[in-house]
């Protein structure tokens, strides 16, 4: 993030912090479940939310997203597009969600409707790191073609998320990438206390662990 | 970037105007053209200036990389490794690179050994944007895999460079993007005053266009 001054930084954690606690009581007084999954541009976050909502809705679960992006409604309209009930937030110019932009999204959702509320934060893997929001779980999903080295590149990404996902699995051959180097440096730096699960949301492999593991 | 209190943001960036025209001119009194390539993590930016450099290093044109990443020295061996002399410049904790980081770096550098300095900034589509760092080109990189929606969703990176590269063509169809798609939006966002570049880094194809019109 960007630190503007000593003590600055600590007093915006500290605001995101208390408003991320709101968030989280809301949610829980309605009885909701909430997962915020961050990652770089192109990881599959969009198509992963699809694809578990998919199934969630199969299985009776009512479920909505909240498209978190800097400008546009691309991610939004994708859900929309697939069936799943979607709000738009669009951050303006800032790198990330942070609690307040969800608190505000929260107005517009009656959360008595949903069970469960699935949030795609803004495409970066360093920013939103330092800005929970209030939810259940903070997963990371990262994606075969980004190389085998993000998780030696950024840190904070996977030491402030629950769990890791590793998307794209179906084509790390073409890409020329060994997953078991990503999966080592993950264990390495989670110190095995976390787990990162592979799946490939093209081919629908993978999810239902991903899904067991948020207990969807 | 994150917008800490109002006028707080403008100072820091303003700040970081004067320190990035310290170092355009300390790039000139060495006759020593400076480029920043920006991007998002996995979009080819280090395996790019590496192509790039042995180019120019065929040429007999003396090149260095600084190799900008919030932590570790990942991009700093794989161009050392390459054969290209390199300084890495960890962030810490930041998303960007910034002109001051930069500065320090330059202080590393002797310039009289060089012609050409290609500086690979954080893998991050976002928070670079507003932190030039004094270069002569700012160039975006971005590869199919990441999807065809990210011109729509990063404006800011895009208007505030003066090239994109679209890297990764020859995986465009196996990932299912059409690349005129993202040309299209280029194009509508910047009224066709600005180029994007197709390539493919691992096949060496469209590399010496974008050479061409970094004046390399």
């Amino acid at each position: 993030m960007h630190i503007v001054q000593p003590g600055m930084e600590i007093d915006v954690l500290k605001e995101n912090s208390k408003v991320a606690q709101q968030n989280f009581r809301n949610f829980k007084e309605h009885k909701v479940k909430s997962i915020d999954f961050m990652g770089s541009i192109g990881a599959g976050k969009t198509a992963l939310i699809i694809k578990i909502a998919e199934k969630l809705r199969a299985k009776g679960v009512r479920v909505c997203a909240i498209a978190g992006d800097v400008t546009g409604v691309d991610d939004y309209s994708r859900f929309e597009k697939s069936g799943l009930k979607a709000f738009n937030c669009n951050t303006g110019h800032e790198c990330h969600l942070d609690a307040n932009l969800v608190r505000k999204s929260l107005n517009e959702i009656d959360l008595d409707d949903y069970d469960v509320v699935l949030i795609e934060n803004v495409g970066n893997l360093v920013c939103p790191a330092d800005f929970p929001l209030g939810t259940d779980y903070r997963v990371v999903v990262i994606s075969t073609t980004e190389g085998d080295d993000m998780v030696r590149k950024h840190h904070d990404i996977f030491l402030h998320s629950d769990i890791a996902i590793l998307n794209k699995m179906d084509i790390a051959d073409a890409v020329g990438v060994d997953p078991e180097v990503i999966v080592q440096d993950y264990n390495r730096l989670t110190g095995g206390l976390k787990s990162i699960y592979k799946c490939s949301v093209r081919k629908d492999e993978g999810i239902d662990e991903i899904m067991s593991a948020l207990k969807l």
